[in-house]
Order: C-alpha cells, then structure tokens, then sequence
C-alpha cells in the first residue's frame, strides 16, 4: 500500500512529476505513479479519486496544465490533501495551470506550489506525513540542514575565488 | 426533452446565466437550467453529464467562475457542444475563469465566450443548433436585423441632439 | 460543396490551422481552406463572408493572431458557429489574439478555443456539426475511445518501466 | 465637409467620445461623429470607411472597446490616419480593447492613445491636421502655453497654502 | 497545546483569517491566533516560527498580502506544513500576494490557497491533520455531505421558482 | 530638409527602427535617423526635440524599450505627431514599453503602434502626411493593392498545392 | 536650504505624495515639495531637475502615473539617489506606471517603491540621509521600535478579546 | 571594512550579481559579496542582516527571484537603504520577482531597480553614497559623460555608415 498517489494528466509532465517521486524516494515514502487524463477519460479518473482512500492514499500530488483541472478534481473526490503542480505552458508562461489550480471555490483546496515545482511537492507531501510521523520529520529535519551546508558550501566558494572566477 | 442544458456551479453565476435563458426563450429553444457543482457534488455532476445526451441535450451551456473546471469536465464527457462562460472574478477580473474555460488540452473543446457574456452563449447555441434548423437560422437572421436597427436609432438620436444632449 | 470554412489571415497560421484540416479530414467532413485578410483585403473578405451561407458552410474556423479580427468580423455577417484560433505571439503570448478573439461583444459571440487549438477547432466544428448527424457523433464517440486508450497504453508503459525510464 | 470622422461602436463609449468632439471644437475643426457597430451592421461599416475618403475626412478617430475591431477595421479602408480608443473594460481593465486595437498586423496601422484617451484623440488629430495647417499649429502652441500655465497655477497654490491644506 | 497556528502581518487580514478560524472550530480543532510581522518585528517573527513546534503545531496558516514574506518565512524555519493565503490587494488584485507565496524556490514549499480563500486554508488544515485522525475524517465527509445539500437545495429552489424568480 | 525624424534610445533598437525607414524610402518620403537618449543625454535630447520644427520636422518617429520614455518626451516639446514604437523585451515581452508609451497623460498623446511594429510606424507616418500630399495618397493606395495582391498569391498557391505541401 | 525635493506630475497625487512629507516631517528633515508636470512643461521641468543639485537636494522623491517619466527623467538630470513612486491607476492598477518608473535603462535607475508606497517613499529618502547622519539613523531605529509595538498592541488585543469581536 | 553587502540566495543569481560588483569596483567602492539564503538557511541569514550595520555597511544591495524575499528581510532588519534587484524567471519573467521586492508594506521600503539590473543597482548604491561624499559625486558624473559619449559615438557611426550598414 502506497501512502503518496502522484498523478498526471500527460507525459508530457513526466520530467516534473518525476521530481516528486525522487523526493519521496529519498525520503522512503512509498508512492504510486499513474497517467490519468480527468479529460480524456473521465470514468477512470473518478474511479482512480474514489478508490485512493481505500489504496491507502494519505496525500495526493496531481500536477497538470493549461485548464489544469486534474488536481481540483482529486480535490473534490478525496477527502485529504491533494497537492496540485501548475505546469509551465507556451504561451501563458504557467499562469493559466496555476489559475486553473489555485483559484479553487470554497470547500474544495488545492495545497498548490510553484509553476513546474516538482520537487516542493514531494517535501509537501512529507511534510504532511511528517504531522504523524516523527521519524520522518526528523529526515526533514535533516534535509534542511543539507541545503544549508549546500549554500554554505557555494559561499565557502566565492569567498575563496572571488565572483569574478565563480562562474569559470 | 430540451435541446439545450443551462448549468451552473454556483447560484451566484445566475445574473449572467439568465441571460442565456432569456436567448434560449426568445428563440422559442427548449432548455434545462439545473445548479450542479462539479467540485461539491462530482457523483450528481457525472451523472448530470452521462445522462445529457439521452435527455435530448444538443448543447450545454455551462457557467463558472475562478478555477472554473465545470464547462471543461461536462466536454469531457457530453459529446456534443459546450458553450463555456467564464464569470468575472474579483481578484482577477475573470481571467482565471476564462483561461481555466479556454485553455482547455487537446481533443476536448470548451466553445469559450466573453467574460460574463450569457447572451452571447445562449446566441451561440442558437447558432449552432440553426445549423440543422433552417426556422432558427430566420430567426437569428431577423435578430441581426434588430441589432442593426438598435445601432441605427441611436445614431439616428445622436444626429438629432448632438452628442452634447445624448447623455442628459 | 463544403460544410466547414477553414480561413486564416496569414499563411504563418498554417502549422496551427492545418491540425484543424486535419481532424476534419480524420471525420470525413468536406471543407475549403482560405487565406483571407480582413485587413489587407477588406472587400475580398466581405465577399467570402457574405457568400459562405449560399457556399453551403455550416461552420467556419477563422485563425489569426495579434489584434486578431478575423473571426469576430466573420461572425459579424456569418448567421452560423464561428469557432475562432487565437494564434500564439513572441511579445504576448497569444493574449492579444485571445482577448480580440473571444471578448465580443453581446450579439456577435465567436467560440474561442485555446491558443494555437487548431485540432480542438475542428473537433468543435465536428461536434456542432454532430448535432444533426448521428452517424459522425459516433465517430467521435470513437475518437474518445482512442483518447482513452492513447492515455491507458502511456500509463501501462510507465507501469512496466518504472519512471525513471520513461523518458529515456 | 468635416475633417475628422468620430466614430463609435456603441453608445456607452460616448462620455469618452465626447471628449475627443470637446477638444476638436474648440481648435475649431469640422467633424462628424456617428455611432456605427463594425459588428452589429458591417455594411453599414462598410459603406462609412469607403465613402469616408470622398467625405472630406482626414482623420477618423474610433473608440471601441473589448474585442474593439472597429478602429483596426476602419484602418483597413480608410487610406488616411486612423486613431483608436481603447475603452476601459469591467473584467479587463482595458488590456482586451487596449491589445485589439495597437497590435495591429504590418501594413494597417492604428494610431492608438491611452485608455479612455478621448482628449488625447482629439489633440492627436489637430496635431496631424496641423502638419499642414499653420495657424492649427499656432492654437497647438497655445494649449500647450495653457497647459503649463494649468500646473504653474497649481504649484503656485501649493506654494501658498501647503500641502496639508492643499486639498482641503 | 493547540495544533494549528494562524498567523497573519496586519489585522487588515482579519476577516479573511476569521473564515479559517470559523472552519477549525467548526470541526473542533485547537488553534491559536496571532498577528506578527515578519517585517515589522522580525525577532518576534522568528521566535514564533522556533517555538511552534514545540508548542505543539503541526500546521501553521499564514495570511499575508502585497510581497507577502510571512507564510514563506515560516516555511522556512516551521518543518511542517505551513499553509499560505494570498490577500486580494487594491493595486493588482492579488496578483502580488499569490506570486510572492506561490512561487518559493525548491526546498520550502508553502501549501498555497485561493486569493482571499480563508475557509479553504482551514479545510486544507483539517485534510492534513485528518492523515492521521479517522474521526476528523469523518467530519470532512459530513462536511462534503452538507456541501453537496446545500448546492441541491439552490437547485431544488431554482427547479422550483424557476430562474426568473429566483434571485427576487 | 528632411519630413521624418526617426529616433531611438539604442542602438539595440535599430533592426526594428530600420524597417521604418525601409517604409519612408518606399514612399520616397524624406527622414533623418538619430541615435538620442533622453536618459543617458538629456541635453542633446532636448535640443534635438526642440529644434524638430525648424529642421522641417512634421513627425517624429521615436523607439524605445522598458521604460520608455523617449516618445513621450518628444511629443512633450514638439508640436505635431510623435509616433511611438514599443520594443519588445525579453522580460515583460513589451508590456513595459508598451504601457509607458501609450499611456500618456491628458495633453500629451502618442500615436502609438504594435510592439516591435517599426513597418507600421512607417506607414503611419506616410499616411499622416498624405493628409496634404496627394501623390503620397496615391502610393499608399498602391500599397494596399499590393499588400492585397500579395496575399491573394499566398492563397492561390494553397489552392494548387494543397494545404499538406503549403509548407513544405 | 532643504534635503529632500518632492515633487509630482499632477495635484492628483498629493494624497499619496502628502504621506512622504509627513515621513520627513516626522524626522525633522527639510524638504521643499512642488508640482512641475515634464510632460506639460518640459523647460520648468528641466530647470527644476539642473539646480537640484545647487538648492541643496541629496534625495528627489517623485510619483506620477501612468507613463510616468517623471521620476526617470529627473533620474537622468539629478546625479544622487531618485525615489520613484509609481501611483496606482484605475486601468491598469499601476502596472502601468511601474513598469515606466522600475524598468529604467541601464544607467539610470530610480529607487522605486510599492504603487502608491508614499510613506516608504520618506522612510526610505531618511535612510539614504542616515548612511551619513547617526541622529537620523537613532530615529529611524527607533521608528521601527514604534512599528514593532503597533504591532504588538494589535496582537494583544486580539488575545484579549478574541478574533470574533476583533473588529466590532 | 566594507561599505556595500552584496547578497544573493542563489549562485544562479550571480551573472546579475556580478554586474553591481564590477560597477562598485568601477567606483572604488568596498563591498563584500556573499550568499545567503532566507529561506535554506534563516539563522544565517538573520545573523548577516542584524550584524551587517557593525561591519560598516551603509547600503545592502540583494538579488533574488520567484518569491524574492531576500531583500525585503534584509530591509525588516538593517536601518539602512536596501537595493532589490528580481531577478528574471522563466515561468512569469520575473514579475513574480518583482511583485515580490517592491510591493512592501509601509514601513519598510526596497529600493528596486529593474528586472535583472545588476548594473542599476550598483549605480544606486554609488548615488547613495554619493549623498555624503563629493569625490564619489565628481566619478559619478564622469559616468553620465562617458554613458552620453557612448550614446554620440553610436550615432555617428550611424551617420557615418547609415542604418543599412550600421549592424553589418
């Protein structure tokens, strides 16, 4: 049993989506992935949102874009959070999957993070998990202070070859 | 049996939704105008959409506002036309409904107009059920005559009165 | 004779027009394809509106781009459903195109679709056209079908090779 | 004759319009103003931009607002300057009609003004009249002696009474 | 201890962070509300977000307007989930608050809601914390149930008085 | 003595303002091209501005990027039309140059054309002084002839080739 | 001899220009408000801006709106810090105007704040003058001092009597 | 003892970063340049803000993009002018960035330059400093001849070659 539901629209938001899971993996929370369209075939996905909770499904990350209403309609099916992703699109640059994410009418959230942010789903995700679970908070924990070594790591950097040489 | 479905998602959509209605009865077009949210009741709301076509539904006209997913979920599974209406938004001014309306993905078409324009959707199912029905066609033809009349009156006023008169 | 009107101001249109050719040749529904510009050729285009009823259009999708008034002056004269194409723009994205394509104004309603939504055009004018064919609202009752199974046979790969291998 | 043709799609655009006719009478020009819909009675339309020539016209200045094709199509006939209005929007702002009328394709420009810019019209079309007429350039001169007067006379109260009595 | 914490920069952001509040206490859940800047005292801020762990939080809700900083700072120091609420702004609608909470880089994700959507950040609240509480689950589902009545009750009135007499 | 002044700011903007000139060669219309920055040299700026008139000046023609002031400035000092042309911009794609062009305060217009729109300032320019050249009027309307012809041989190839070979 | 220069377009923008005067009133420090309009009298303007420098100004603080050229134009004349305030606009909500005020050219920039941020506009004029005056930078610290205990005053209040009676 | 903190939240900020360093170094004013994240890194970075006045920096010049908070936290903190450079984003081109920096609440203003200006910002910080230090003063207006020496010699290059071989 999963505990994480990712799911898309299209494989075209494979690369995004994919960030997601490397994040759950890291973090040893178990997931399912899928490609179901809320488009294109309607009767799957409202079988897919009404059996989550019986999958064992905790937290589900949909990520969609343009008229992005995958995750919304999650939302209005499963009874705990949905994280939607807005994908970045051509045209309008991702405001119209983050509109179309966002925007949700009272009763019905989306937990939305940034346009094309993968990877802040999946820590979302854990985050939630982590309400629950001490030891995975503590992996959070944990993964904060790799980021800031990261950063400090970069400083440290700079600081020894000068800006001028950073990017060389 | 009406020919044409009127569905909202909220009955604060009703003021530009009866604009549609009053089309529909201008040119003698039978319809069903029903309240159906697509996030608060997605069971009613996919029966509502399966059922459509067997009502004798030619078109749906579907309303809705912010992340406006209902014009997009009824086209994706009424097979027939929808005519979508974006509502105005405060915060954004309705461009959350319509990109959320037009910018649907490939395969499934929303018939997107104005922002807040019921009567515009309502002339456009006329239109679209006028293809089949040479009576309407007259009719939408005479209705052209009228709005050219309603332009040539007022013309006519302003020849008379001058425009610093007109508005007084 | 043909039932759909194919009209683009530019042959830049092309790429994105051709898809709506595309689906209708997919149905087997007759059209004409035309450049036209309602600026550059006002009186030819007066012309090609005026006379497209008599031609025996049902449907007519006009494409253009920028301050896009080709299919809104179409659905000025054309007494039946204009499906109108916001092209994409390099400055705005296509926002010009779609505001000067679906924002008209009540009387004249253009059925706007995606920006650069050639295929979604003419399944559009495939489904207005089904309203009084039931032998092409199987067709694309068939359409849907492949949808589904293009999305379920993504899904089963993505299944089988896990994603870190989908994309590879 | 009159010099410059004032046209406008509806009748709510004539406060704005007015204020065009406002600056036009008083540098003393001759002009028309008309109400004509491009979209409510397109041969109405055409007839206008085709006859505007033998008129007298020089200048046309057209308002329109949302999908405002009427200033792009009167630049598709007429051969002189055209000046367009955007008219401020409920939803849009203006950005709709803004968009429809300036981004106009290569090859029919539309001088286009601020949004809601009546007055800014009506100087626009002395200042191109003025291009030939001496004594129009004089009066030019004059408003712009009165405008700068305008504001002295203000900066000279500000200096007076402070500015915290300033709007009292 | 209290298990959510509501936050907000200004008590200008009251009435939208009272639907938050009206929503926990609606399904029983211990919060405690505060108004802190980020900006304005930024060592009282940063006590907050240190101590909300150990006084028991499992999830923050912070409100926050124009270059909203509050829910991104939190998200930065809180290792749960923090949930963030765009205010609507006079200017840009709240265009500004949505992006600057919406758009955190990769590693600190804020759960963001609708522009002004103070009911839905308390309903995400209770999603998350109904991960691991099957009786507030419960009450989420009553709470869909009463939702779905309530859209069937408008219907059942419209159906009833009809749309022309229904907003009278 | 040259007609038409052509300014920019930068030189960056010179294959945009290029194509005005383009145009005014066509027209055998007399120009002078000037690099000017009312930033970076505000006197030479003024200077230039200020003695439009006596150079024989009867519009300027002025470019700029971001924000753009240099068509407002010369419009401030010199009496007969400037005409603006927003440059695109990587960031804001011309939003920003567009909008501090075109929305001048009362008094000061602009005639402003599409983004990167340096052939349609052009042809504004011609057309403006065609208000008193008649030669000039004659060409423009040999212009609009060719323009026409031009896209009637576009669209004659289409209906020998076909829409599948059009592009290749 | 005073520090600061303010100065505005248009009497329009006293009401937000009055609030960084009572900022430098508040600080004790010397100022010298005026309105003088570049657009409408460039040679006052141009004045004004060369003997900034010679009167003493350390810091300009200018507001306009729309295109407003205002502050970058005394940012191309005056070598020390200009502060633009871009003032909201009922269009476009002052997009407008900070796109023309922010997105200065290389070279020039204008130390821009929030739309209508007339306050900030002094806070920030006063921390440009405490770079070099210690008394000026007490003040300012102690300024935010006052902010902190607003803040905290709020913050007690609502503890006291809660969120429900907060605004009664 | 440094008298500019440059910072940054991310390495990818520093081709925008280094060009306010190398305008500093133009100057021969000290500066220090470092990354810090508010969001990776909080305790780090509440440490450089709240010691930065100690180290003698007059003027804090901090880039960041998306839900740029960087610079506005430094501002909450250090009593002295703070530079805001957003950077440039794919999704939203750095309007997010924007918004984010200069949409601050009263009280606690940003400087903000434009969207990716390095340079701009260095320059401001020069022109702050500049307020105190005459021989500054004398470089920087050695800067405005060299920027309006630049600007001559495009353009007599251009009249040299003409536009038709200017960019060959």
């Amino acid at each position: 049993m999963a505990l994480v539901g990712i799911v898309m629209g299209s494989d075209s938001d494979m690369p995004v989506m994919a960030k997601a899971a490397d994040i759950l993996e890291k973090f040893g929370i178990s997931y399912e992935m899928t490609i179901i369209s809320a488009h294109r075939e309607p009767d799957v996905f409202f079988d897919y949102a009404k059996t989550a909770e019986e999958k064992g499904f905790k937290v589900i990350i949909a990520g969609a874009g343009m008229a992005a209403h995958l995750p919304g309609m999650c939302a209005a099916i499963f009874p705990m959070p949905v994280i939607g992703i807005p994908m970045h699109t051509t045209s309008l640059g991702g405001r119209d999957s983050l509109y179309s994410i966002v925007q949700m009418p009272s009763g019905i959230p989306v937990a939305t993070v940034a346009i094309n942010g993968g990877a802040n789903a999946g820590i979302l995700a854990a985050k939630i998990l982590a309400t629950s679970d001490s030891q995975l908070l503590s992996k959070l924990k944990d993964y904060t202070k790799e980021m800031k070594e990261g950063v400090q790591a970069k400083d440290a950097k700079l600081q020894e070859v000068g800006y001028k040489n950073y990017t060389k």
